[in-house]
C-alpha cells in the first residue's frame, strides 16, 4: 500500500452572489495514497492510464468568478463545489501509469485547488520544456498548449501570453506608432499587453488603481503613461490629456466605467479588443447592470469593438508555435518581464482570489503549493 | 430684375434637449430673386459658376437630431440655426450659371429646408440618372453620390440605400442560412436591410413599434417574422422565442435596450453593425446613459461590434458602382420594395421630424416642398 498523505483542498462552501468573499470558500485537509489508484472511471475517448501530480504553483484568476455562481443563462458552469476544478497549475508528477510520463515529470495544465491530483486525462497535460525560465510562468505567460475537448470552450482561460498576444496582434491590428490604452495594466495579461504594444512601436498608457502599480508599469515595464483610476476624479478628462490625438486601441480587461469613458476619445476606426469585463462580474444583480453613455461613438468614430477568447487561437497549430518563439525569445532577452504576485501556501487561496477583484494584487496572481 | 418670389424656411429657434418638439422650430416665410446673384462668395477651391435650384424632395433623418444640439464633445456641429444646412434634397435647376447644370435639370445634393436654394457648391449637387423610378428615391435609397469635402464626414448620413448596402454586405459579412435581426424595421435603411438579407438567403425578423408595421414587414417586405418591441414585455424572451438557435448577425438602428436584450442571443462569432443608436440621441442628460447589463456576452461569444459611416463608402467609386447596379436593378425589378411616408408642404416638416422619434413613420420620411 502506497504512502497516505494530507491532500489539503480549497472548496467553494456556496454559490457567490456579488464579490466573493474568504468566507465563500472553506480549507479542508483529506489524504490522499501517493498512488495511482487501480480501476478508474475513464472519460470516453481517453486512454486508460492515469497521473498522479503533486500541485507546485496554482493560478488565481478573474475568470474563475463565472464559476463560483449558481446562474441558469450563462453557458460556464460549476461543475461541482470543488473551486477551481478549472484551475492552471504546475505539477510534478509523482506516479504515472501513462508511458508519456514519468515521476518527476514537470508538467501543466489544469487541475482543482489541492496538493495532489489523480489526472485521468492526461491528454491535458503538457511537459514544460523551457527550464530555463522560471517554472511559474507556466501558470501563464507560456501556457502554450491545452486540449479544449474536455471543457466549454467558454472555460479556457487564464493563459495570460497567449490572451495577450492573439488579442493584442489580431484583435488590434496595431500599426507603429498608434496609441494603445490598456486597463487593469498590471494584471496577469494588461501588463503584457503593454509591453508587447512598446516592442510594436506605440504609445502605451496604462489604468491601475494605485499609485505604486503606476510606477511599477513606468520603471519595470516601460509604459508611456498611467492612469490611477481611483484617484482621478473624471477618467474621461485623464484619457484626453494622455492622449490629445485620441487613441487607436483600447484593450479592454474592465469594462464598465472604463469602457464608456475611453469610448468618446476613441480615434476613427479605433479598435477596442474586449478581453474581459471585470468589473461586472461581482454584479450582484444582473440587471443591475452599468450605465452606458458613450456607445453612441461607435458609430460616431466607427469604431470596431471584438470579444475575443484564447480558446480560438488554440485550434490553430502554426500561430501557436509563432507565439510560443516569440514569446518565450522575449522572456529570455529579458524585453518582457512578467510580474507575479505570489502567495504562499494552499491556505492563502481564499485571500488571494477575492484580492484579485479588489485590485489587491500586482501581477499575476499566483500560489505556490509547494516548491519542489 | 428677375421675378421675386416666397421663400419659406424652417427655422430652428434654440438648441434642444432631449425630444425635439415643434416648438423649437419656426416656418418663416422669406422671398428670395429667381436668378443667380452676381458677386457671391465662393468657397475656396471652387468654381464661381452657381446654381439657383427649386426644392421638390426633402428627407428627414435621425442623424439631424445631432445638428440640433448645442454639445461642445462631438464633432458634429450644428452651423447655424437653420435647420437641416446638411438635409438631402430633390431639386429642379430653376438658373444655373455653371456649364454642367442649366434650367429643368433634376438633381440631388444637400440644403437647407426651403423652397429655393443658391448652390454656390455645385460640385455637390448629382444629376439624377434613373428617371424611370420614382424622383422621391434619390433622397435615399438611390443616393448615389456626395461630395464630402466641403462637411465633416461624421455629417455625412440619411443615404440609407448605401448605408443598408455597406453596412449589412460588408460589415455584417452575412452568409445563406444565417439569422439576422433588424432594429427599426421598417425605418429608411431598416426595411432594406431586411430585404437584402432575404436576397441573401437569410432568416429575418425585425423588430418595429406598432402592429400595423410588422404587418407590412411580413406582408410587402418578406421579412420571416417581426417583433412589436412595445408589447413585448421581455424583448429577451421575444428574441429566445424567434431564434431559437441564435442571432448571427444584428443590424442595429436604435442601440439601448434592444442591443441589450440582444446581446445574449448572439451566436458564436456573430456580428453587430452599429449603424446608429436613436434611443439615445434625444437623451437629455448625456449623463444619464443607458443601464446596459449584457456587454460581456462579447467576450463569451466573440462577437464582433462596429460602428459604421457609409461616408467610409463612398471613397471607393468601384464600389459604389456595384451598388448602384444591384440596387437600382432591384428597385427596377420590384424585388427591393421602398416604403415611404410622404407629407406636403414645408410647413409639415417639423413635425414630421419630431415624428421619427417618436416612431410615426412608416418607411422612410419626405417631405414633397413642391412636385414640380
Amino acid at each position: 500500500m502506497a504512502e497516505e498523505v494530507r491532500n489539503r483542498k480549497v472548496v467553494l462552501k456556496r454559490y457567490v452572489t456579488g464579490y466573493p468573499t474568504e468566507d465563500d470558500m472553506e480549507v479542508v485537509d483529506g489524504t490522499i495514497h501517493l498512488a495511482v489508484p487501480a480501476g478508474l472511471a475513464v472519460p470516453a475517448g481517453l486512454t486508460a492510464p492515469a497521473v498522479l501530480v503533486k500541485n507546485l504553483y496554482l493560478s488565481c484568476d478573474a475568470w474563475m468568478r463565472g464559476r463560483m455562481s449558481k446562474r441558469d443563462d450563462v453557458t460556464t458552469v460549476v461543475n461541482d463545489f470543488v473551486l477551481g476544478e478549472a484551475s492552471y497549475f504546475l505539477s510534478k508528477v509523482v506516479e504515472s501509469t501513462h508511458t508519456d510520463y514519468q515521476a518527476g515529470d514537470l508538467v501543466w495544465g489544469m487541475v482543482g485547488w489541492e496538493e495532489y491530483t489523480v489526472i485521468t486525462h492526461p491528454s491535458w497535460l503538457v511537459k514544460i520544456q523551457h527550464t530555463e525560465l522560471p517554472l511559474s510562468y507556466y501558470t501563464g505567460v507560456l501556457a502554450l498548449e491545452f486540449v479544449i475537448s474536455v471543457v466549454s470552450p467558454n472555460d479556457v482561460a487564464g493563459m495570460s501570453g497567449l490572451t495577450a498576444y492573439a488579442g493584442f496582434f489580431d484583435v488590434c491590428k496595431p500599426k507603429p506608432g498608434e496609441a494603445v490604452f490598456v486597463s487593469a495594466a498590471s494584471g496577469a495579461v494588461g501588463q503584457l499587453v503593454g509591453q508587447l504594444a512598446k516592442l510594436a512601436g506605440c504609445h502605451v498608457v496604462g489604468s491601475v488603481g494605485s499609485d505604486d502599480k503606476a510606477l511599477l508599469l513606468k520603471d519595470k515595464l516601460g509604459f508611456d503613461d498611467t492612469i490611477n483610476y481611483k484617484s482621478e476624479p473624471d477618467l474621461g478628462a485623464s484619457l484626453r490629456l494622455r492622449f490629445p490625438d485620441g487613441i487607436d486601441v483600447y484593450f479592454d480587461n474592465v469594462g464598465g466605467e472604463t469602457l464608456d469613458a475611453a469610448l468618446p476619445q476613441m480615434r476613427l476606426r479605433g479598435r477596442v479588443a474586449v478581453c474581459g469585463m471585470v468589473s461586472q462580474y461581482n454584479l450582484d444583480d444582473p440587471g443591475e447592470g452599468v450605465r452606458m453613455r458613450n456607445l453612441p461613438w461607435l458609430v460616431t468614430r466607427r469604431v470596431r469593438m471584438e470579444g475575443f477568447n484564447v480558446a480560438d487561437y488554440l485550434a490553430d497549430e502554426e500561430y501557436y508555435r509563432r507565439f510560443e518563439e516569440a514569446m518565450a525569445g522575449y522572456l529570455r532577452d529579458g524585453r518582457v518581464t512578467y510580474l507575479e504576485d505570489v502567495v504562499e501556501g494552499l491556505e492563502s487561496a481564499p485571500a488571494a482570489l477575492v484580492g484579485i477583484f479588489r485590485g489587491r494584487n500586482v501581477g499575476r496572481q499566483l500560489i505556490v503549493v509547494s516548491r519542489e
